[in-house]
């Protein structure tokens, strides 16, 4: 059977859009740059809305939820931020049949209606740390947009916090960026990510500090998959959070936000996507095993009830098809859309005691008794999730190139990734990259970990091409 | 100690508002009409998300998401609902720094985008039912807001669905009204409601049938806690939502919406609240029991911790306060916020080898061993939640006054809701109500079954002032 989908190297922009269209994932909206996000792409998004939820539940943050619109006037009060966020408003400026006194810019990002609630309910240091979260639809009129990596509306979760000290600002915003993002990452979406701090140049609007976790998708580009800004007392100043200290003093507080959106959704494709679909990685699929009836037939679909059964006792999440179009279209469509392991139920193979299982990564069959299926797929399914981030890293790792200077750098980032000394770089070296659109990624200290400032000595950084 | 809210008797609408305030629950938003609602408002809208949305799973609706901005004309394709949204849009002219080519509206409702996508997705009856919902916010600009009750932007979920036959789009949303809605409300928020269809002048903007569950506050007002729309054919004729049959001809589908909002946490307040605040019903509550040191001592912190482990262990959601302000400042706090159960562990008492244990809803107080707690409390909560909904089902049912006229029913409505034969009642009927803010909430059959259609013989009324 042909493959329904453009073949990677051929095309990769074009596999994208045909796995995000033939997966049933996302169609673009009617309003230039919206997206709907289709049953399957939510059911992933959903997925890791929990996994990301509990992390964040667990660092202590409680949810709430601030309004969509914010009054024009609260951006301004931030310089950088209003410079950073004007070109991409969307304006609301007719409301309830009149117009407004004063317009309202639908949220791009809500450090400032945060800032604005949070002078109000903090009183002293016994009211910090203030930690909240919201999951919101956001708005950043995108001119190229692309579905999940740039839409000009996104879903995303936004954390803010407020802290009596520097310090505790920075070790908290440093535990979510380690302890939620990239531990999601690793763990769940079975990706490797080079952790580290932006270069001034590209810092959240506002931000004293933003830190990064960069993933290294299948055409060697990378995509930034989350993001955790310090922000000092920037937004402390701009929106008068103040609070009375243990002297009994009044000092500002220092604050933190920290997000990641639907965009993971379209990192997860290009990561470990191949040129027969999407692969979900165990520990987020949605559906982790499909049972599939070769035939309707009602011994076969006797057989796939109960094996379905035993896999959901087994804590399996399961699902059956059984029939509507031919088994080999069948087949093809779960192979898009990425289920990690299938399990084929035929008269012949029944006959002989057996249905067929089949890992997604590898494509290996292999035939089992139906009252083992149960049994052994927790285990295959645990495998193949370690499996997916070895290869992952093993990619990441052959594809990211220690090099000597600007020019060399500039090579490596048509296939990959290259590091080298953040020294070399600076802002000479930033424009000659841009040139290419290539920017610095992010900085690490030598040994891989994240910096605590970029003006730390000895510093490196991973330069590429991104989404 | 002084109660800290204004009492029901003197001023209901201060009494609500005082709730949402000192429970921490919500703040009005810096932009007219819009609200932020804070952690714990926020945990409490989570658990109703749970609940409905695993209601709505078993249905065998998929969540999806449709886009915030909708073309200003997709609203006009249907006359009827142009008409009765235009009025509270809220409208973006300008993004990305530019004059929008066609102004686009925030979405107040989704029937038409959801409309424009089904047209594409559906071909043949084998994609029907096409069964979607989408949790998002939404907005209807609003002259007089009230938290939770009117907000210029809301929270809610909205179902669409698409049929092959007006039986199956009828059955099928009547399903969704008694089997999420209604038993969502009886069995979580232990609230008992009149289930019923709405005459014509109250039907939804487009709709050919609205099912509504009415539920009675402690004024006696009434409350629409959610509703369900039969749409007929009208929206599949704007949007060209059409499917082949099995004959192989071309036929218009049949579709159904239906939605429940943060409209829910007002009800929750207003049906089950007292003098001393809010009172959660067990099922519902996102801290069930609070286990409250009543002194910061080493031997209370251990008990505290040792009884919320095995709560935890049983199930229990459980949380500790150790302490910060005073021991009685603390109680009226978990009051007001309607935690069912108070555990109190002092030094006294422990040394007697007993705690409190104090129930929210009758403030009885039974001394206990520490560790008996966790073996009590499930049946203790249990209790109280069909205990709750009883009293509800009493109050109500106390209040609801059959009638004879117009007259006995406006009179009626001054404290309560009337019931009386919808054949006296007529357009002639439902003008005069007005006169005094009185509507008829919902048609009934004489047994309090839900009709199928406004025309059916021998219906009866229920009328009431409503929020």
């Amino acid at each position: 059977m042909a493959s329904a989908l453009t073949p990677q190297a051929e095309d990769f922009p074009r596999w994208y859009q045909d796995v995000v269209a033939k997966a049933e994932m996302a169609d673009n909206g009617p309003v230039r740059g919206t997206m709907v996000i289709r049953p399957y792409g939510y059911a992933i998004w959903e997925r890791m809305q929990a996994e990301i939820d509990v992390r964040i539940k667990e660092a202590g943050a409680e949810n709430a939820y601030f309004p969509l619109f914010i009054p024009e006037s609260y951006l301004a009060r931030e310089a950088q931020h209003v410079e950073g966020f004007s070109p991409e408003l969307a304006v609301v400026t007719h409301a309830g049949g009149e117009v407004l006194a004063e317009p309202v810019v639908v949220r791009p990002t809500s450090e400032t209606v945060f800032g604005e609630f949070m002078a109000k309910w903090i009183q002293s240091y016994r009211d910090l740390p203030l930690l909240l979260n919201q999951w919101a639809n956001v708005v950043r009129w995108e001119l190229r947009p692309r579905l999940f990596l740039r839409s000009s509306e996104f879903l995303w979760q936004e954390g803010h916090t407020a802290h009596d000290s520097y310090e505790d600002a920075s070790a908290y915003v440093n535990g979510i960026h380690t302890n939620v993002y990239n531990d999601f990452l690793e763990k769940v979406l079975a990706m490797p990510t080079y952790l580290g701090i932006k270069p001034p140049s590209e810092r959240f609007a506002g931000a004293i500090n933003t830190m990064t976790c960069e993933g290294m998708m299948r055409d060697g580009k990378a995509l930034q998959m989350a993001t955790s800004h310090e922000l000092g007392q920037n937004f402390a100043k701009a929106f008068d959070i103040k609070f009375q200290n243990k002297e009994g003093q009044s000092a500002l507080c220092w604050t933190t936000s920290w997000g990641s959106s639907t965009r993971l959704v379209g990192g997860l494709i290009m990561a470990h996507g191949d040129d027969n679909g999407l692969i979900v990685p165990p520990h987020l699929a949605p559906t982790q095993v499909v049972v599939i009836a070769v035939r309707e037939d009602d011994e076969v679909l006797a057989a796939c009830n109960k094996i379905a059964a035993a896999l959901k006792s087994a804590g399996v999440r399961v699902r059956i098809d059984n029939g509507g179009a031919s088994f080999g279209r069948r087949v093809t469509d779960w192979e898009i859309k990425g289920v990690p392991i299938r399990v084929e139920v035929g008269p012949r193979d029944l006959a002989e005691g057996v249905v067929a299982l089949v890992r997604r990564d590898s494509s290996e069959k292999v035939s089992i008794s139906p009252d083992a299926v149960a049994a052994s797929v927790p285990g295959i399914l645990e495998q193949m999730q370690s499996q997916m981030y070895e290869s992952q890293l093993a990619r990441r790792n052959a594809n990211t190139h220690d090099v000597k200077s600007i020019e060399e750098a500039m090579e490596a980032s048509q296939t990959g990734f290259a590091r080298l000394d953040w020294e070399l770089v600076g802002p000479a070296g930033e424009a000659k990259l841009k040139t290419d659109a290539i920017t610095v990624r992010c900085l690490q200290r030598r040994d891989g970990s994240m910096p605590v400032t970029d003006t730390e000595k000895d510093l490196i950084c991973i330069v590429a091409k991104s989404y």
